[in-house]
């Protein structure tokens, strides 16, 4: 579909939702509405066509996939994406590697447009708005942690894809690397003017998924942070960490990142070609967060932080299974703790604080039909160090 | 050996160790000096006799076995064992579940006897005082660990059994399934009146191993503690938290031990017959300690305690590894951290608090011929709740 195909389609589909009046506001009501009378019924339950890659099997490759999302409801909003960038999540999950999925399916969760539609009850977005989507779409809102900000430890919450969504035509949720998507308005983000679409796109799961713990551990001026595995995530805690006056210390499995980390202003690059890379860190640092995505010797990672204080893992591993020395982690008196993404809240605040002081991941743009390749090297530890897919190759 | 023959050994010990004088500070000096020209050569070069069970290989049989200890140092007391308790750590060690071992091996790490000579450079004991010997039995105290009374944690610290130890004549330390042991002065406690040798015995590692995480969470009155594993150490856990104030939860998969628990003071008892019976409990309680000492649910078991809170693993499982779901723990946003016993302060803080506050172990005293049997029911959950061995009949 070229560019000009994908204009015209959008400026069918907004006629063609114009009608629906009550359900949705659009960029000019007036002229829509004047076109209503060409509309062919209900907008309110007519699908919305995308297009995009999906995986249709366990084996890591992703095919372009056309396909159906749910009419735009009365909180959702559509937006037409333009960036979606690629997470070592999305290839575990498309593999299988945390459990069976339904294929064929979309993966990405790190999505970045401008809103086409919105529902009659939103009015956190208008159309034309640029908006953000991570890990989670939707949500009855009812519970206590939706309110508290914490979305992503409620049980109704939809993540953003394989998962059951009764409202969506595939039976489940379809992510990101597509043209667009429909999500409950409470799950998108307002993306400020003063940051890229392209460089927005990571900070919806590799940033907000860095921030939020960091943020937790009350960072200041000279608070020592070690960061294990310097991949999308672990390139963004250095920056946020050291942003917030960390100093900071990367650890690296790939010696050639050596320059990179530094570069992100980390103090130290420890090249961890062996588990004795760690003793002179031992008991030395005041806290350590792991984006590593596989299993790995947590005891002796977690070795390097004070006794006392705390190790994060942020990286989801195979089973989402990580298997740790008991005695290693007492001997340490490390407190082990792992955090899942950020809340709602906290999502705008690690975008708006990355677009205001210029803490940007390192990105290279990719287009649709290089996914595989890009995946592949991410999983060789060769990514550098977040593909961004622009969506208009899709 | 009866009893008169072992008092006759121990006097014969006292007499020929007489010699040493620069040595050895004996029951009655000026007595002891007097026999001196009996003495057959220096007694600081002569190792002392002793009678245990060992294990000579991975089956977890023990039988009899005489062997010796070290000399006396001048830093050292030997102690005249009276009980040894059975932990189920004697059990995984000696059968080879956290690596190769030496044999033959005396396991045994609670133990309670008599002071029947001490180095001339011990003031902490003298000759009759009654002494508690724990997990540990040497080191050079010269480290910041051993200075913090956190002896646990130095590098240098010689395990009570299977530890390497140039000074014991088999090459490794030997444990308290025995008549008699010499360790360095600093790793004795003293065993208060007002608490009987048979019920101070368990307090040496099952005492100390739930006492020192317990009170590091800061115990006060309605503070709700689980107690996951009600064996030797969970019982004195749940008991040691009861008499602090707390509201105990006593989570437990045998059904039989539900009155105890109940007995033990907790509020409550669930039997874990289903992962389901977390449920009711989820994000409820102030801490968890776990004691369980194989492989378990972790996250399902952590999921009880309220955000950000705390749990603590005491049990040692097979390799002294656990594998825990990270999602799961990111879901209830527990800290995991691990514990090993305690150090010696505290060693003698629990026992003396036990002993004043009537915190006391539930026992079943038995014969060192009744070990091997009484292993198999610890591991098969039949122990109500600790074993202790008579040392009188070794």
């Amino acid at each position: 579909m070229s560019d000009n195909d994908k204009k015209v389609s959008r400026r069918a589909f907004i006629q063609q939702t114009a009608a629906a009046g009550v359900g949705l506001m659009l960029i000019s009501p007036a002229q829509l509405l004047a076109k209503a009378n060409q509309s062919k019924g209900p907008v309110m339950s007519t699908n919305i066509k995308s297009k995009g890659y999906a995986a249709t099997d366990t084996s890591g490759k992703l095919s372009p996939w056309e396909f159906e999302r749910r009419p735009v409801g009365d909180n959702d909003i559509l937006i037409e994406i333009k960036y979606a960038s690629i997470c070592h999540s999305d290839i575990h999950q498309m593999k299988g590697h945390w459990g069976k999925q339904q294929y064929p399916q979309v993966p990405g969760h790190e999505i970045v447009g401008i809103v086409t539609a919105v529902g009659r009850n939103v009015t956190k977005f208008k159309v034309g708005d640029r908006a953000g989507v991570g890990c989670m779409v939707d949500s009855n809102l009812e519970h206590e942690s939706c309110k508290n900000g914490e979305e992503q430890y409620c049980p109704e919450t939809v993540f953003t894809y394989g998962y059951p969504e009764k409202s969506s035509p595939t039976g489940i949720s379809q992510g990101g690397y597509s043209t667009n998507i429909v999500v409950r308005d409470h799950f998108a983000v307002h993306i400020p003017d003063n940051i890229s679409f392209q460089e927005a796109a990571p900070l919806l799961c590799a940033g907000i998924t860095t921030y939020s713990p960091l943020m937790k551990v009350d960072l200041k001026k000279g608070f020592k942070v070690g960061v294990a595995g310097i991949g999308g995530l672990g390139h963004m805690a250095i920056k946020l960490a050291v942003s917030k006056g960390a100093e900071v210390y990367g650890f690296t499995t790939s010696p050639d990142k050596v320059k990179d980390i530094l570069a992100f202003g980390a103090k130290e690059a420890i090249v961890m070609d062996s588990p004795a890379k760690l003793a002179p860190y031992k008991g030395k640092l005041d806290y350590m967060i792991s984006t590593i995505p596989v299993q790995f010797d947590v005891a002796a990672y977690a070795s390097v932080v004070k006794p006392y204080g705390f190790f994060t893992q942020v990286g989801m591993p195979e089973g989402f299974e990580l298997t740790l020395s008991n005695i290693g982690l007492s001997i340490s008196r490390v407190n082990f703790n792992a955090s899942l993404i950020g809340g709602m809240p906290e999502t705008q605040e690690v975008v708006t604080y990355c677009a205001d002081n210029n803490v940007l991941p390192q990105i290279q743009i990719i287009k649709a039909e290089q996914i595989n390749e890009a995946w592949e090297k991410v999983v060789n530890k060769e990514a550098r160090y977040r593909y961004v897919i622009d969506a208009a190759t899709f």
